[in-house]
Parts: structure tokens; C-alpha cells; sequence
């Protein structure tokens, strides 16, 4: 049974729903600087790393326990990480990769994220360390899944629409021109717009008196210039791999 | 320096609609009734507690390391946690509480929780167990938040504006009293309808057919018949305990 695009767009919207709710919620505190800064976490004993780094290797080792990482498009910012304690079952038999992790591009969504972080937090310290890297965390993690569950299910069902075509282009290993066959710039131009739309909708209810708002440019921005492209790599790392 | 009602008030507001969000969140998966089940977690080798309550353990686990509970309104669901290993400044001297645990009414939030639960999913089982409950501890914690802050501020910013009644009343441990002195019908009527209005704006952009969405009144029941009178019965609790 071929992959059901509409399915996926459908899923693709909500996943970026999601992104922009908890966008939100972290900007109700301020950047806190501090809690990126190597050394700076206020463990005792001292810890080399900084305090976000220590919150997602902390999350990220419960995850795997529950078996996050046997999702697909959920892939880990730390490596070595422990091994599942539950069964989990596989959900989706539909892609054809091997190896999950030649798709992981969590390292570069922790660098776009830290970008966007100033833009659409207060430049201050309110002290609230701890909430700042749990939402952190929690952000990152829904941008990483809008980019991996793009980059394997849009790949896979465009090459099933054009199998011929995306095949001659995988074994002559040609990034370039899978590159252009996997963009089209009108749905692009739409993507950035329904996200600037769908901001707009979820903090219109919001008192600027209340609740931090973000302006929509950034995001617009952010989507164009860091989540766009990242998942088009992606969707060729998954192609290059495919094996039927 | 008194309080500022009008701060607390604001950041309620905030705390409310980062409920709304976090509940819509958690419905984009089934109910998942399986999650809830004592024995059926998938953990191997076997655990006797259910999915949720050994996610829950596990992550209030790591949050007692980062100092969460160290925050007035952040009170745990389980006992027994490890303690912290970050020096975390306190932010707010402004209460007047010897033992936060008093205020604890994260027990019965759960049970408030598990009641909603099924009225805002599907009733169905889409396999995605480790998401949802995931999302019930965001959710959950969440929830805790709003309630336990306002127990704390609300009813310490009410003391203030009138300590000599509420001091008798304290005395005289007058649970009725104090509880009919906290009331202000008006107040929740508009907590409620407000409610109503942020959720109806937060869904208003989403699209029926990519995400699943929460119906209003049932929102609007669980802060009437939850939210509210767990809240106040927190205010009691602090003002009981209450020390100069």
C-alpha cells in the first residue's frame, strides 16, 4: 500500500502546530543566557557541561528506556545512549531504511534553535533556569520530529509517486539534482505562510500584558532559513540510503 | 513590599493557557487506556506500576535533581525524591509558608486528570504509548503548577489585602470560613468563561481535519468542577499554616 500523502501534510501541520505552542510557552521566560554556558549550571559538584546539555542528556536517557528512539522520526541530540527497557512495537513498516541515524540532524536543529532563541526571548535573567532548558528541551524535540518525520515520510512518498526517476538519481548518487526534484518553491512559499497564519491564530487570544509574544517574521524566517532546508537534507540522506 | 495582585493574576492567566495548549497536544494521540494499567508498561523485565506512573517517577526523578522542587508551586506527585543537585537561588520571598508539602494536591490532580482524559481523546488505541505519556506528565505538570501557585500567591495576596479577618479566621482554624471568605462567585464565573474564550481562539486556526480538537465544555467543566475547588481548598491549606 503506497504512503498516503495527504495523511502525511495532514500530520505535518500538526507537528508544526505543536512546534509553535511550545515555542510560546518557552518565551514566557526570559533567554537566560547563563544556562548555555558550559560550567555555569549550578550543579555541585561542578559539571563541565551547561545546564541544557545536562537536561537533555538526563531526558534523553529516560526516553530511551521507553523506547523513544525506535521511532523514526524521533532521533536523539546525545549518542550512546542506554538501550530500550520496553517492548515497543514497530508502528510503521512503510519506509525503507536501514539505518535510522544516517538521517539524524538533531546537531544542526541545536545550533538553528540557539539562533532563534534571542529573537523570541526577553534579552534578561529572571532566574527561572530551571523551566528555561525543560522547555528547551521540549522545543527541540518537536522541531526535531517535524524534520525527521518529514525527511523520511515526504522522501518516501515521492519516490513512490516517481520511482524511476528518484531510482536513476539514487544510484548515480546525485545530491544536486535529488535536491531539485525534491523542491518546489510554490509549496515552500505556502508552508512559511500557514505558519505566520497559524501564529497569528494561536496568540491572538493572548493579552500582550500576559504572555510574551513572538513576532512572525521570525518564525517565518526561522521555517524558511533553518526548518525548510534541514528537512530537504534530510529527505536526501533518507533517499540515498533507501533500499527496497 | 505587598504583593501585586495584579502580577499573580497575570501569570494565572498565562499558566491557563499553557494548560490549553499542553491538553491540545496530548489529544492529537488516542486515549491509549493501556498506558494507565498497572503491569501492562512493556518494560522488560516486568514492572508492576503502569507506563504513567513509571514516566512519572522517572522524570520527577531527574526534575528533583535540576531543583524543581525547590519552586513554591512545582510540589511533586510522588515522595521520596532524590535531592538536588544544583544550588537553586530561592526567587520568591514573598510567601510566608514553613513546609510547602502541606499545600500538596497533586494526588487528587491526578485523579482530576485520569477523569479528563478520556473526554478530550479518541477512545482508541493508535499504539503511540511512550507520546502519550509523555504528554500526560507535561500536561500534568502543568496543571499542578497553576493549581499550587495560585494556593500559595492567591491566598497569600488575599491575606494581605485584609489580614485582620483573615488572621481570626486562622486562629480559630475556621475551614468554613475561610472558604467562604476566599469565594468570590463572579470571579470564577469569569476564570470559566475565559477559559472558554482562550480555547476557542487557540483552536480556531486548526483545521479539524489535521488535528484533533477539545470541546469547550468540557474544558469549561474541569476548571468549575476541579481546577477551582482544588485551587481553593490549596488556599485553605496555605492559610492554615500560614506564619509571620
Amino acid at each position: 500500500m503506497p504512503l498516503d500523502l495527504d495523511r502525511v501534510v495532514s500530520h505535518l501541520t500538526s507537528l508544526e502546530e505543536a512546534i509553535l505552542m511550545k515555542l510560546i510557552d518557552r518565551c514566557q521566560f526570559a533567554h537566560n543566557a547563563i544556562v548555555y554556558i558550559p560550567g555555569q549550571s549550578g550543579f555541585d559538584p561542578p559539571e563541565s557541561a551547561s545546564l541544557l546539555e545536562l537536561r537533555l542528556l538526563q531526558q534523553e536517557t529516560i526516553d530511551a528506556y521507553f523506547g523513544r528512539y525506535l521511532v523514526p522520526e524521533e532521533r536523539p541530540f546525545y549518542t550512546n545512549l542506554p538501550p530500550p527497557k520496553r517492548r515497543v512495537k514497530a508502528i510503521d513498516p512503510e519506509l525503507r531504511i536501514r539505518e535510522l541515524e544516517t538521517i539524524n540532524l538533531s546537531g544542526r536543529i541545536l545550533v538553528s534553535y540557539l539562533d532563534l532563541l534571542p529573537q523570541i526571548c526577553r534579552a534578561d535573567d529572571d532566574g527561572h533556569y530551571g523551566s528555561s532548558v525543560e522547555h528547551d528541551v521540549i522545543c527541540l524535540q518537536a522541531i526535531a520530529r517535524r524534520v525527521h518525520y518529514a525527511a523520511c515520510y515526504v522522501a518516501e512518498s515521492k519516490y513512490q509517486r516517481d520511482p524511476n526517476t528518484f531510482q536513476s538519481l539514487i544510484e548515480r548518487q546525485d545530491v544536486e539534482g535529488l535536491l531539485e526534484k525534491l523542491t518546489r518553491k510554490e509549496v515552500e512559499n505556502e508552508v512559511i505562510k500557514r505558519i505566520g497564519y497559524k501564529l497569528r491564530g494561536l496568540q491572538k487570544a493572548s493579552d500582550p500584558k500576559n504572555r510574551h509574544l513572538i513576532e512572525e517574521d521570525v518564525i517565518k524566517y526561522y521555517f524558511k532559513n533553518w526548518i525548510i532546508p534541514l528537512t530537504k537534507e534530510g529527505e536526501v540522506r533518507y533517499l540515498l540510503q533507501r533500499r527496497d
